[in-house]
């Protein structure tokens, strides 16, 4: 089975808008075993789309399209499928209703032009849109099967999870789930090295690789029947995965190294409090992203000048004179100070040269050392990171919850 | 003149990655009068890409490809385009010596297979990859236009930007300069209805509007037989809309408000320090995310507790008890607090609530207060914003930015 994801839009074609539509439903053709050949973007223009449309017919098994579903005159796309598969647009009276209850929600009267999203290909599936006005939906047709997705992607997202990969499930043999198992701490070649013969080995479930900001991850992912069916196919491999990787992996299915280190001091009913020179709030403002912090952060002290790490952090002049602002005796001290003061029960000091400039020979950009305060000891690392002011940053804020995390698992 | 955008490259069609590069081309094409008719993602199959790039030659007048232009064999970008114009590839020798130069400077040794990328077609115009190693071409054969770009964004981006928009400009039929004014603190529809008659009057240059988080912005664009010309024509058109928006235009081709009061704050001669609380950390992290920032900002506290308000910041315990922490009263106390206490001629307070939850009838979800003390004295703002914790922060920080603007600017 193959896929082409046709996308209907000017805009995109403009450069207004990014085709991220496309990257949602490529992943999850991908769990599915589904290849995608192609992926193509048309503007909002009759015979081109029309071209398209007639092309993945002739080419693909599944075409799946975005946008071009809404109310206005431009709006083609069921239109112009149902004429390739020689099928009649009927009204459907429930996503009628629907729409008009959208409206009444949002507290506006539904202009006429809106019934026409109501109109659809006879015999399809209809797939209800509870985040917009139009209804997408499915087909099988001259042995080709057809979604027609919304192209605004708070949309396109969720009916494409709940409602268009249940309709495929079919043409790929059954039910998918996946867990995801996320690490920090080994690069993802080393991770790929360790994890080759496991991943050559497996047919299904299946274990892809994904890299990102100093962070990488495997998705797991098991076709059977049956959600319980898979889930008693994931289980063993996730451990597997677990046991060969160790210590790295901080989580399976989280979302990110705070939300981990935030359930464990709530588990553990600690407090936490940060002093950051370089990462300049970063790692504050990573902490606080997460609704339900103040449970266990107490807050932060950016001190971006030496002045500041002595008057409200209490680190010695005769540290900063002797050993630099940028050492890891003043981290150390920052990490102390802050827990102190702030009366915290963890205390993270973070001081480097997030660069571009300000290295020297002896202490060069990308230098950061990091600083755990936590049940009267310190933790105290040093990283050397030469990726760029952003990478150099994320990477320390991440590397300081990741001690806290290791301490606390 | 239309062109077809073609991506080569597997992990599109896995959802692996997001198409940006489609994007950033999109736009400039569009900047340059160019339609664009057909984006097109292929993988790296030899057969699918020949059809895919045979298609695109039949039906546009330029063809611009992105990836495969790397060392493995799997790289088939050029050959596919040199077969389909018969073109030869030749050894480009500079381009040879560019690669190596590019291993010396990393500490790595060049292997072999790099020298296929300096393999280009004929007679083509070579644009030098100062961001990797794969470089850049463009050709004219047949009547057709081809460009082919490398596939990672931050080499395809400043190459298309610096090399091959100038090679597109004579059959855009001359050059093409932008402004871009940036604002704040009014609306999308605002801005687009001041500025309709004049939009609507303007050819050349165009104005086209642009919405991002809490800010928009217009973009002036102008074609022209030189780059003089097109500045002359551009200058009284800033002016136009410079006047029309007034007091919200914070600045012509910068990158963000924290930029811009970063350079009031040097050319006044003084110094910054934050207290944030529901925004914890963030406009911290913003004005520490541009290099140079020590120069004018010392550092922050983020008090995320009442208690590190009143330790750490000074703030009353009757101003809490009182007001409560989200109030004008404490969001000024903070304010002054963080600026006596680190020393600084300006200083900001952040206290409301980012939500999902936490919110009262009085005090709902996205209620926020910012003071900014400054020479002695106290501006405050309330803000009520209702999308979300990341709009609300963001929000939030920009408007502390955006009052010191106004009050320097």
């Amino acid at each position: 089975m193959n896929a082409e994801l046709i996308a209907v839009g000017t805009e995109i074609l403009l450069g207004q808008i990014v085709n991220t539509d496309a990257q949602i439903i490529s992943q999850g053709l991908s769990e599915l075993g589904i290849n995608v050949y192609y992926q193509t973007v048309v503007g909002d223009n009759p015979e081109r789309l029309k071209d398209v449309i007639l092309q993945a017919k002739n080419r693909a098994d599944i075409i799946i399209t975005t946008g071009g579903l809404g109310p206005t005159l431009d709006d083609l796309t069921k239109e112009t499928l149902a004429e390739a598969f020689n099928k009649k647009l009927v009204l459907h009276e429930k996503s009628l209703e629907d729409i008009k209850n959208f409206f009444d929600k949002i507290g506006k009267t539904m202009t006429p032009n809106n019934e026409k999203q109501a109109w659809l290909p006879e015999g399809c599936t209809v797939f209800t849109n509870e985040w917009g006005t139009a209804p997408a939906c499915g087909f099988e047709c001259d042995g080709k099967y057809v979604i027609m997705l919304p192209g605004p992607p708070r949309e396109c997202e969720p009916i494409f999870k709940k409602y268009a990969m249940p309709f495929l499930y079919p043409l790929a043999g059954g039910c998918i789930k996946s867990h995801n198992i996320r690490m920090f701490g080994i690069g993802e070649s080393a991770m790929e090295i360790k994890l080759h013969n496991l991943m050559q080995s497996m047919q299904n479930p299946t274990i892809a690789p994904y890299a990102k900001t100093s962070e990488c991850f495997v998705r797991i992912t098991a076709k059977a029947e049956t959600e319980q069916e898979a889930e008693e196919m994931l289980e063993p491999v996730v451990k597997q995965v677990k046991d060969i990787i160790g210590d790295d992996v901080y989580g399976v299915d989280v979302d990110s190294l705070e939300q981990v280190v935030g359930q464990l001091l709530i588990k553990n009913n600690m407090t936490l409090s940060v002093a950051e020179s370089c990462t300049g709030g970063l790692l504050s403002k990573r902490i606080t992203d997460l609704a339900g912090a103040s449970a266990y952060y107490m807050g932060g002290v950016c001190s971006y000048s030496n002045d500041v790490k002595m008057k409200v952090l209490g680190v010695k002049a005769e540290t900063l004179e002797k050993y630099g602002a940028v050492s890891a005796q003043t981290a150390e001290e920052m990490a102390k100070g802050v827990s102190e003061r702030l009366g915290t029960d963890v205390g993270v000091g973070i001081t480097g040269i997030a660069g571009p400039d300000g290295g020297t020979t002896e202490k060069p950009v990308g230098l950061v050392y990091i600083s755990v305060y936590i049940k009267g000891k310190h933790i105290t690392r040093k990283t050397n990171n030469t990726n760029g002011r952003d990478r150099v940053r994320n990477h320390a804020a991440s590397l300081a919850l990741d001690i806290i995390r290791r301490e606390l698992q």
